[in-house]
């Protein structure tokens, strides 16, 4: 039962789970208010049942800028509900999700991700807008409802233009309805983020900026949305009661042992956590279980979760820092700190100890190390097919297009047209994208990843890769040198959708001869985000098995924002039929027909 | 021919215009980008006519952020084509305008209202979010098309949330197609406006938060989009080589006369022009000539036009100043400036002379008496019916709901629905607004216009003053104390689709008694905009004559934004098909079918 929501018993919930989807979307979205009677009806289903497993959670969200510090200094946030980071959503697996979302925003239109949950059999509330929907008009209502199918630790966000940037995220964390591989006596959970002060606003107008405006390196890493920036003695906006960037707190009990949840929200950065003086277990990575592993120190690249166990088994008379670092990046940002506080000593008893300390932030080999380690715990996840009916490899590079700086994938650099995917191509609505077909791989021996680009120039595309249902997919994601010497950067990937195996890691150029027997198909991870490190490739694998569209992309919000990202559909032909709610931009208005 | 426009000549253009225009909005607005054979046909119908007099001219724009120094401080605004101001569009009484408009703004939409157009035949272009069309989604295309069948001095501007104040706007000059009442050597053109630093985003989280933040006073005046803010000699922004805010030069040739037009989109502002050594001549007001009033300045409203006519008859030797100063609030902002250049003097030799005044800014009497001044041309203007068919008397008082700080109408504070009304109206959605009839009047007896309100609350709404089509309506704007004691502001308020004539204007409360008998029927002007001075009224008259739904809003945008306008509508049976491409948002969404 969450703080802000409603926890509905509901017998027999999928029989009719479809029609009331389409009930509520409709509904919600056109009229810009609820219609009350579709609450009584879902209210009136659940009263009459009893003892069922399924729940409904019912959330009613408003969305708007407000004021925040959440590094002590002022800037404009979006909110929800006048919470930053946005209200935690619990719930267990087979329960059913219900948010009402009100786009208070002026001018603006807005979309939710629920990040690392596959919309099966809902598409269209995948919250990627130009893909799953039209965006959230100003001022209008829509209502996204999905099943939470399998537990972990998962959140959300926007995903529109830099949204996410301006701290529109939070928590969804899905229990599990069995009995889990591990115990612990307590939960705990953070989401980390990147902070800037500059506006999204300015940092978008940058990004499309000839010259291009960077916005540099953040000024602040969040734990739980809080962080302090120039906290000296003589700032005042660092004093006791701003308590919106006073650290955030883990309680702990001596002795005993917790589950922490950790997601990764980060616009930019790659981000080392670490408790001073405690191990970590991780034993769940992006909603699978993996075989445990103990660690010092725990990378977490942006669109990533974990499940972590720690036993607060150090001395009882001390709270401990809880820290993030920047990695793959030169670190320009102090360490983001929470505090592990031991109770019952006061929660704002500082620790003594200085800020704990990461790996160096370019040993490399440290974090293809960590990430090697990841498999999934034998017995409790599937299997990947041995062989794949296809594979994709996809050249991320950083490019220019009429002297814009952009980010390409196999030389086309992504733009999103108005009219979303999925109702494109569920209704065969002609020139809403380019219906080429695009490239599935590059050619190795026309392109040198170790240099700069000799020809810089890529193209805007809007393609699909469309596969065949229930095919299997391999991507291979090679790096490059970007448009800067000597520079190639830590790209973290997420597929929507879909989970996949990790087959293997490699440096320099993936060789297709050599590389694939060397994949790991005993035990491969199955994630929603990975990472490519600088001048390697990462190999995946996964089944085409959700019809809809999905995007794959740069997690960096501001890599996806400049092209860095493909779009990916299969067996359109099974979706059911999409809420009107989800439509209304670009060429669906064409299918507006009013009879006098 | 304008700078930046195609003119095409057309012959028997009306013939065939209604339905051009469907064609270009539908297809326009819904793919995202222009089918290039509706642009032939229009080029070829052109092609093969000779000498016919509607002509149409084509402009292709592409709307967003950009940064820019209007007042040598950078700061993000929206430009037209990379220009600020917009673009100036020129055409002759009974051409066509097409802008093609293209929003590449991120997650934000717009629309662009066309100031003192009356849009006869086609309001769901009038460009007003949520009442005549969906404002356009960020990242697609609407095609406007009008007649201006007038001549005069119009503007264009945003008209969703605080776009205008963030720049976006441009000069609209008709030229006549007869012989005019004055004659002039030339003519020369600015647009006033003033000017913040703070982002207008900022600025609009601050207007709706509680507590109430206001970004008080403007930093700069602008004509034609430069002043100059802190320009010591140690401010490098305001060298010689930053032309964005080098002072907007007016170049004349001694001993010419010159007919100025005059433009006002302040935000908040009223101002009063003057230019040093030179007397004006005001002959056309919002449109409509004016029995000649000669003036040593002349106060401007927000959403006022005027021509004057100028004579260069001083020292040839010297450039002279023309100057803004703000009239009604007490004035923090230094004067605006422009250089009224003699040639062949250099543009760059600046005026030895102080910056020019302007009466005090509290001398309400003089304002009042300049704005009875202002009286229809002889035998050129429409003169009123004698009677009205009926009358709203419309106060406008600041309120407040739930803790926040609005303004309010009869205490209807309004709030525009998702649905736009001339959608919702002509098609006859239910639910998109409130359906009860809003109060045409308030009640004298209970409301004390000289102190701030007893009860402050008032209620949002979203209902619309329907007349029936042809119908005299004479409406009284009623001012009152604001929520601070002694407090009474000047608002301009205009009216969409629509002039209207000037009755009169009064001190204190509105009499129906004994006020109406001394209206001014023999020559009162037309306008579309007219201020209502500090606790006084103002009688305004019209014919409902122009089938659409109109919004009557003060003009100062925050104001407009907190609720000070009305929506009236009449006619909607006469209205023809609306263009799919205003439509798509609200509950214009139902009327998505789709056939699998």
């Amino acid at each position: 039962m969450q703080r802000d929501g409603v926890r509905l018993n509901l017998p027999a919930f999928r029989f009719w789970s479809h029609h009331s989807c389409r009930l509520f979307a409709m509904s919600g979205r056109a009229s810009g208010v609820y219609e009350p009677w579709v609450l009584w009806v879902v209210l009136f289903l659940a009263l009459i049942s009893f003892g069922a497993e399924a729940k409904v959670h019912f959330h009613k969200w408003k969305v708007n800028y407000q004021t925040w510090a959440p590094d002590c200094v002022q800037v404009n946030i979006i909110s929800i509900n006048g919470q930053y980071p946005g209200p935690n959503i619990r719930a267990r697996e087979g329960d059913t999700i219900v948010v009402q979302l009100e786009n208070l925003i002026p001018t603006e239109n807005v979309v939710i991700h629920w990040h690392g949950i596959r919309q099966i059999g809902t598409p269209w509330n995948d919250g990627t807008a130009s893909i799953s929907q039209c965006a959230i008009y100003s001022g209008e209502t829509y209502v996204y409802k999905f099943v939470v199918d399998r537990p972990g630790t998962y959140f959300y966000h926007g995903h529109y233009g830099l949204q996410r940037s301006a701290g529109f995220y939070g928590s969804l964390i899905v229990d599990a309805a069995r009995k889990e591989p591990f115990t612990y006596d307590g939960e705990l959970s953070i989401v980390l983020n990147d902070w800037w002060h500059k506006s999204t606003y300015d940092q978008a107008l940058g990004l499309t900026s000839n010259p291009f405006v960077w916005v540099g390196e953040p000024q602040s890493l969040l734990i739980e949305g809080r962080g302090r920036y120039d906290c000296s003695a003589t700032n005042n906006s660092c004093n006791a009661t701003n308590t919106q960037c006073s650290p955030h707190v883990l309680q702990v009990q001596p002795g005993r042992t917790y589950r922490l949840h950790i997601a990764s929200v980060t616009s930019l950065s790659a981000l080392n956590f670490v408790i001073q003086g405690h191990r970590m277990t991780v034993v769940e990575a992006d909603g699978h279980y993996v075989d445990p592993v103990e660690v010092d120190n725990l990378d977490v690249y942006s669109g990533e979760s974990y499940s972590v166990l720690i036993t607060a088994n150090q001395d009882p008379s001390q709270n401990y820092w809880a820290g993030v670092n920047v990695r793959g990046r030169q670190p320009k940002t102090p360490t983001g700190l929470a505090i592990l506080n031991y109770l019952p000593n006061p929660s704002t008893k500082f620790p003594s100890a200085p800020s704990p300390t990461s790996p160096l932030w370019n040993d490399y080999a440290y974090s293809k190390a960590l990430a090697k380690k990841f498999v999934a715990l034998k017995g409790q996840e599937e299997l990947p097919p041995l062989q794949s009916n296809r594979r994709l490899i996809l050249l991320n590079t950083q490019n220019k297009i009429n002297g814009y700086i952009k980010w390409a994938i196999n030389n086309i650099s992504l733009l999103p047209p108005p009219t979303p995917y999925l109702v494109a191509m569920k209704y065969k609505i002609k020139g809403a994208f380019n219906a080429n077909r695009p490239p599935d791989i590059y050619n190795p021996r026309d392109y040198n990843i170790t240099i700069p680009p000799q020809n810089p120039n890529a193209v805007e595309g809007s393609s699909v890769y469309v596969f065949t249902l229930n095919s299997v997919v391999d991507v291979i994601l090679q790096n490059a040198n970007t448009l800067t010497a000597n520079n190639s950067e830590i790209h973290p990937w997420h597929l929507h959708g879909h989970d996949f195996w990790i087959l293997g890691y490699g440096d320099g150029v993936f060789d297709p001869a050599k590389d694939p027997p060397k994949y790991n198909t005993v035990n491969p991870p199955l994630r929603n985000t990975v990472a490519v490190f600088p001048y390697g490739w990462t190999a995946i694998r996964f089944k085409a098995d959700n019809p809809g569209v999905w995007a794959f992309h740069c997690h960096v919000e501001a890599h996806f924002f400049m092209g860095m990202g493909v779009v990916f559909a299969e067996g359109i032909e099974k979706v059911g039929r999409l809420p009107n709610a989800a439509m209304g931009c670009g060429l669906t208005r064409n299918k507006i027909h009013i009879h006098e």
